[in-house]
């Protein structure tokens, strides 16, 4: 398998089948849905439908009815980041390179847009109840709730945003759960709901979920790590910019040499477990092994 | 009937329902679970709740699956007066004779607090796909996302924030626009929701959201014509605060008089709505007369 190849077109196939649950930018509220869709498509790795798309294929999934579900996880991460860039917060100008939603359409705009992208996620991922394999949609639907929110993704943001804001000197376990809940959660959410979509048992997607705490701590080290030694040019935003902002990170707390292989680790952690399934799925092995060689 | 009585009682107890199902205020989050349920439990009417409790007994329901959506449409409807209140937004630091969220826990954790209810309400919905009933959960659920969404509450509010923000003059269709979304689209989704789940056929939910939509605009407007005649011991803010706020309302456009009419002439249609019916539910109608004569 060329896999750079495959990712490329893999991606641009996870572009296509996303985009077309966006809401067409019309009728009174038109900035609103300018400011949410320039929000989605302003780029990003498209890394968690992607990883729904192949959990769902790895258990035998070849329906429709995870499409709108990959649609929603990525508008739940995307208006994450848009929350997360407002001033209050990370007061953030650009990301990817681009200017952020709140820099283009001003600040109420870009919170209203970050609020109408969660609730559309949920609106599209309630057109699985009219599809083939509705059945399943109800525990889908409780997985993209749960991983997204107060004992998931929201709370790992809002802890990360205490520290920050008081200044709090981080211990490891505290790290840990923001790594775990902020970013781990949404791959977890990813992963779990393409396999229980394909008709995966309760057993498997528990697997999926301890691949995808592994997967997602490994991706936010590796992140970190990314920060202190990576050039603005491949990264597409300042290098050091959480020194900057002197941010705890997984580097500064445990230095550059056990974060490396910390993220291998648990990269190996994840490939085992994809690797001692009987479902199989070579694709998905090769992405996981790519985010830890990634260089943005 | 004694409607002060009645509605005392169904207020206290629809308030215990929907408490029930607040998360506890524990773990690392904490702070954000309690600015949560600080916004939350700033009070209210519990319009919503109630509108949706009393049209599930109107079709007969008695049973549980109306209380986790009954918690989730307040929580909707809670999370929407956060981020209104917010800086960027409305900037008021008072509601209800309470501090704002946003007054007690800063800006960063008001918009995740407000995130949180959001996502929190979607959540707890999920809660009735294990509960008897569990086949009706789905268009529940698709209610509730839509009318709080970007065709329902969001996009009312993005089209009044983009108004002001840019010193737009409203004409009476974009005003009614604002309403109908802002205002009306929870209203109906409580009550359509409350019908769906205890059976009612989809004509009957469609008859509901016909009386919703006049129920909602009604109250609006009577909240317009409140700011300019309430006093402040009555009505727990400023008065005259959206005159202040040189903000264009129903009362601005139409005058006092035609106002008010407007107000019997909505709730008359709501009314009739609702006596057509084979289906009845006297206090539920007594609820609708009392919205027109409130003073609050």
């Amino acid at each position: 398998m060329n896999f750079e190849k495959e990712l490329q077109e893999r991606v641009a196939c996870t572009e296509e089948i996303i985009g077309k649950y966006l809401p067409k930018e019309e009728g009174f509220q038109k900035s609103l849905l300018e400011a949410m869709n320039y929000s989605f498509l302003a780029g990003g790795k498209r890394l968690r439908p992607l990883l729904m798309l192949e959990c769902y294929k790895m258990f035998g999934g070849d329906g429709q009815i995870v499409e709108p579900f990959m649609a929603a996880q990525e508008m739940i991460h995307t208006y994450s980041l848009v929350h997360d860039d407002l001033p209050a917060m990370d007061n953030d100008l650009y990301r990817r390179g681009k200017k952020t939603t709140h820099a283009v359409y001003g600040e109420a705009m870009a919170i209203l847009a970050g609020d109408g992208l969660l609730n559309f996620a949920f609106e599209t991922a309630c057109r699985a109840f009219s599809m083939e394999g509705a059945e399943r949609a109800g525990r889908a639907m409780q997985i993209l709730a749960e991983k997204a929110g107060i004992y998931g993704m929201i709370g790992g943001q809002a802890v990360d945003v205490e520290a920050e804001k008081r200044k709090l000197r981080l211990d490891g376990e505290k790290l840990l759960f923001i790594h775990v809940h902020k970013t781990a959660a949404l791959i977890q959410s990813a992963m779990m709901i393409g396999a229980h979509l394909a008709g995966a048992d309760e057993e498997a997607v528990r697997e999926l979920e301890k691949a995808g705490y592994a997967i997602g701590v490994a991706f936010q080290i590796q992140d970190d790590i990314l920060d202190i030694t990576s050039t603005l040019e491949e990264l597409g935003k300042p290098v050091g910019s959480d020194e900057k902002n002197d941010k705890l990170t997984y580097v500064s707390v445990y230095g550059l040499e056990k974060s490396r292989q910390d993220v291998e680790e648990l990269s190996n952690q994840a490939l085992e477990i994809l690797r001692n399934r009987q479902e199989r799925n070579e694709f998905l092995e090769e992405l996981v092994i790519s985010l830890i060689t990634r260089r943005k």
